[in-house]
C-alpha cells in the first residue's frame, strides 16, 4: 500500500502534479491558500484541509508547489506545527524554483525538527506537470532521495540527481531558466537583424531548427519570437525577471559576474516598466525590436490565428 | 555529362567539397594559392591550375571558398580575366562566411560582365564538408538558383532558399553563428555559476542535451567548454570575432543594436589580446571563468585524455 | 547653550564628525560597538558609553554611522529602548550610505515612537570629514530638516535638501556614488587604449583636468587609475560593490534599467573574485586592464614612491 | 610678415578658425566643396578658390576640417595635384576627428610627396571656435610642430603634445569624446532612476556641479539631460555614433575590449534607428528613458523656452 502525502500549493504546477500522484495510487492531503481552487481535487479523491499543517502525517512526505521563497518561508519554513507533526522520518520535497540560499537555510531549519528537505525544483510548464513529463532536479540527503523516488516517478520520466548540497538542484535550475532566457535574447537579436534585412523572421527560425537548434528551447520559443506572439503568457515575463533575479543574487554571493544574466535582467525590468509583466517572458523580444525602431505586432491576435497557431503543433512541453 | 566546375581555394573547407564533385562526377577545375595544398586532388582527377582565371569556361559554373572578404574581392571580384571569361551565363556560387555588403558589391560587380553571383554560405565543419553534410543558404536571382541545386546537392542535404537579395544569405548565416556564439556565452556563464556551487560542470552539460537543449549546438559545445577542452580548434576563436565582429557591422548599417553581439565581440577581442587567437571559439568561455577567479584548465593535455574524448563519440558536424 | 547629541558608531567617518561636533560646542554621548575605538574622543570631551541606548535623551538629536543596512536595522531600527528613551520631539540622523527602502521602513518604524527620522548620507571620505566638508544629502520631514542645520553645519558647509520622502537622500547619494563608479570605469577604458596606442596614461589623466573634465572626481581617480595604485584603499573595493548593488536594487524596485551600473557591477565582482575587495575601488580599473590582455602594476609599491605620490597635492576630499 | 596658409572646408568648425586665422594676420586661401559657403568669408580677407589643390603653396602649411575619414582621404589622401604643389617643407595640420589608421595612412602618404602629416584634432565646439579657445591635440614630427605652434595658438591657447606618431593625436581626442559619451550615459542613467523616485533631475544635475562634478561636462550635458533637451544639435548624435565606432574599431585593431564603448555604441544605433540622428549626442539620454517606461519631453519646445535657456548661462565651449 502506497504512503499518504501532504501537498501545499495547487496552483498551475501543483494541481497537475496531485492528479498525477493521485492516478499513482497514493493517498494525498491537499492544502491551497484559496481552497476553492483545491476543490475540484475532491472529486478525484484528494482530501481537502483547510490548514497547511494538517496535511502532514508523522514521518510521512509532503510536497510543495509555492510561488516565490517568501511564501515557501511562511507556509513550511516558518511554520513551526507542521514541522513538529512531520517530525523525524519526515521529508519535504520542495519544487518551486527558489534561490539556493532558500532551500540551505530551509535545510537548516528542518533539522531542529528531524525533518530532511529536499530541493526538487522542476522544469516543464503546466502542460508538461499533466502529461507526468516534468524533468526533476534533485539534491539533498541520499538515504532520503532514496525513498523518494517513486514519487517523483510518478510526475516526471527523468531526475537528475545533484548532490547533498540542498542548494545546488536550485542552482542547476536557475542556471537552466538562465540557458533559456539567453536563447530568447540571442533569437530576439538575430531576428531583429534579418528582419531589417528583408529576411521574414519565420524562415530564420524554422532553419534553426532544421541545422544546429533542433530542441524544444529553440522550436517553442523560436516560433513565437517570430510572430512576436507574447500573449497568453505559458509563463509569465514577471517570473522571469522573479528567476534571472534569483540567478544573478546567487552568482553575486558566490562572486560569479554574468554579464548576459545582467543584460537579460535590464530587458525584463523595461519590459515591466513599460505595463508588459503579464506578457509571456519571450516578451522581452519586444524590448530588442523596439531599440532596432520595430514596431511589436499586435497583442490582439484574433482567435483564429491563435487557433491555427495552436493546432501547428507547438509542443509547450519545456519552459 | 556533369559540366565542368571551376573552384577557387581548396582550404579545410574547399578540400572536401572538391572531393565530393568528383565524386559526384563533376570535372572540376581547382586553383589555390598555394598550389601545393591543391595537388593531392590530381591524384583524384582535379585539374590543377596555376592561375584562378584558368579555372572558369564560358558560361560554366565556378565556386569560391576563401577565407576573408579581402581576399574573395581580390581573387574573384577584382579578377576581370576571370569574370570576362566567365561572360554571360556564367555563374559564381560564393561560399565563403562574408558581409551581405560584400556580396551586394560582388553581385553589382559581377552584373556587368553577365556574371550572376550566387550568396551560398555553408553550416558545418570541415568533418561535415567530408561528409556532404552541409547546410547551405542560398540567395540570388532564381533562375541560377535552380541551376545549381544538382551542384548544391552533392555538397550537402539541406539548401535554405533566402530569396533574391545577394546578400540574404550572408545575413542568415551570420545570424547563425552569432547563435552559436551566443549559445557559448550562456553555457560559460552557466557553467561558472554552477562550479562555484560544487557543482561539476560536466553535469550541467549532460542534463541540458536530456532536457531542453537536446540539439547538436548544445551537445557539441556544451562537452567542450565543460571541459574546457580549447584545443585544436575546430574553429578558430580569429575567425569567430571575424564573423561576429561582421554580424555587428552589418548590424550597424541597418540600424539594429545587437547588445549581446557587443558583449561576445568584448569577450572575443579579449581572448585574442590574451594570445588565445589559435584556441577554438569555445575558448570564450575562458574569459567568464577568469572573471569568476576560475583558473583555466590547462592547455597541454596529454594525447591519451585527447584520444578518449575523441572516441566518446563528439558530434563535430557543425559550427 | 547648545544641545546634547548622541552619536552612535564613530569609525573612519564617524570619529572625525564627533570630534566636529565637540569643536563646535555640542556635548556629545557616543557608543561604539567596539568601545575601545571610541576612548580617544574621551580625551577631547566626549562621554562614553556601553550601551547603546544610553546616548539618547528625551526629545534629542541622535546621529548614526553605521556600515551597514542591517547594522543601521539592529542597532537603531530594532533598538526598541533607545526608540522610547528618544520618544517624541527625538530626531535620528542617519548619516550612512544604505537604500532608499532601508530609510522608508525605519522612518515608518521610528514614527511609532514619535521620533522623527532623517536621512542625511554624507559624500566624503574621512580626511573631508575631518576637515568639516562633507556635502550632505538630507531628506525627511521639513520641521525636523529645520531644526537640525545648525548641528549639519558642523559637519559640512553644503546640505541639500532632496524634499519629504526619507529615502529621497539615499537615492540621491545613491546617485552619486553610481557616477563616480562610472567615471571610474570609463577613465580605466580610455587608459587602457591610450596605453595600447604607446600613450602615457598619466599624460591622458592630466589632459582631461586641463579641459572638459576640470573637477574633484576625475582629478582624484584620473590619478590613482592612470598610476595603478590601488593600495592602501581610500574607499574599499567591497563597499563599492555594496553601493552599486543597493543602487541595483532600488533601480530594480523603480523598474528602471541601469545598463552601465549592471556593468559595474560585474567588474566589481570579478575583482572580489580575484581577492582585491581590499583595494580601492578604483581597482575595478585593473578588470578592465587584464581583459586587455595588460598586467597589473605590482601593488607593492616602495615607501618612496608613496610618499612623493601623497605629496603631489592629490585632494582626496571627495569619494 | 605671416605665411600663407591653405584652408579645405569652411564647415561649422573650419569657419570660425579661418577667421580667428584671418585675424592673427594670416593670408588665408580657402576651398569648400560648397564654395556659397565659403563666400561670406571673402568679405573678411580671404582668398576663396575653386579647386582644392590651389590653396596650396610650395612648402607652406594646410589646414584641413573635413567631416569623415572618407572626404579627408579623397580631398588630401588621394589628391596627389595638391600633394606634389605642396611638396617637400609642406605641412597638414589635420583637424578632424578621424581614426588614429587613416593618420597613420595618410602619414605615409604624404611623406611620399616630402609633405609632413600633423594630426590635430581640436576639442570644443563651434562657439568654442569661434571664442578661440579650442583645446588642440597635436602628434606628428618635432620639428614640423615646433613650426606649426605660432598658428595653433591663433585657433586655441591649450596644445597638447602626444608624441611622434601620428595617430597618436586621434587616440586622445577619440579617447575624451568616448569619456563624454559615458558621462552622458550615467547622467541618462542617474537621472531616470531620481525622477523614478520623485526628485527633480534637475536639482540632481546642480548637486552633481556643486560637489564632485564640478567641470564643463557635467555642467553644460547635465542640465541638456535633466531637462530633455535635445534639439537643436550643439554636436549631432549621428557624428557622435561616428565617433564611439571609430573608437571601437581603434580598440578592436588594438585588443581592447571596451564594454561601456560598446554599450553607448548600441543606444547610438538604437536612437538612429529611430529617427533621432539629428538630435545632440544628450539625445541618447532618451533611450534609457523609454527603457525605464518614462516618455521623453516634447521635441517641439517653442522658441520662447530655447531663447530663455541659452539666456540662461549655458556654456557650451566644449564638446
Amino acid at each position: 500500500m502506497r504512503p499518504t502525502i501532504g501537498f501545499l500549493g495547487t496552483g498551475s504546477m501543483g494541481h497537475p502534479m496531485v492528479v498525477n500522484l493521485l492516478k499513482a495510487g497514493y493517498t494525498v492531503r491537499v492544502w491551497n491558500r484559496t481552497a476553492e481552487r483545491a476543490a475540484s481535487l475532491a472529486a478525484q479523491g484528494a482530501t481537502i484541509l483547510s490548514l497547511s499543517e494538517e496535511v502532514a502525517e508523522p514521518g510521512a512526505l509532503i510536497i510543495s508547489s509555492l510561488s516565490t521563497d517568501r511564501v515557501l518561508n511562511e507556509v513550511v519554513g516558518g511554520n513551526h506545527a507542521l514541522l513538529r507533526k512531520l517530525g523525524p522520518e519526515g521529508i519535504h520535497i520542495s519544487t518551486s524554483t527558489v534561490s539556493p540560499e532558500t532551500s540551505r537555510n530551509l535545510a537548516e531549519g528542518h533539522r531542529r525538527y528531524g525533518v530532511t528537505y529536499l530541493a526538487a525544483p522542476v522544469l516543464g510548464r503546466p502542460d508538461a506537470a499533466a502529461d507526468a513529463k516534468l524533468s526533476i532536479f534533485l539534491s539533498g540527503p541520499a538515504q532520503a532521495k532514496e525513498r523518494v523516488q517513486p514519487v517523483l516517478r510518478a510526475l516526471g520520466p527523468r531526475v537528475f540527481d545533484l548532490g547533498e548540497d540542498p542548494g545546488a538542484a536550485n542552482v542547476a535550475k536557475l542556471a537552466c531558466n538562465f540557458l533559456l532566457a539567453s536563447a530568447i535574447e540571442a533569437m530576439a537579436e538575430a531576428f531583429a537583424l534579418v528582419e531589417k534585412n528583408g529576411i521574414d523572421r519565420r524562415r530564420l527560425a524554422d532553419l534553426l531548427v532544421q541545422t544546429v537548434f533542433d530542441c524544444p528551447a529553440y522550436r517553442n520559443y523560436g516560433r513565437q519570437i517570430a510572430e512576436q506572439h507574447y500573449q497568453p503568457a505559458l509563463f509569465k515575463l514577471s517570473l522571469g525577471l522573479k528567476d534571472i533575479s534569483l540567478t544573478l543574487e546567487s552568482a553575486a554571493s558566490s562572486l560569479v559576474p554574468l554579464p548576459l544574466a545582467s543584460l537579460l535582467r535590464d530587458h525584463l525590468i523595461s519590459a515591466l516598466a513599460k505595463g508588459r509583466g503579464d506578457f509571456d517572458w519571450t516578451g522581452l523580444a519586444g524590448e530588442v525590436s523596439e531599440a532596432a525602431g520595430l514596431h511589436q505586432s499586435s497583442a490582439e491576435s484574433n482567435d483564429t490565428e491563435a487557433d491555427a497557431y495552436a493546432e501547428s503543433g507547438f509542443d509547450s512541453q519545456y519552459r
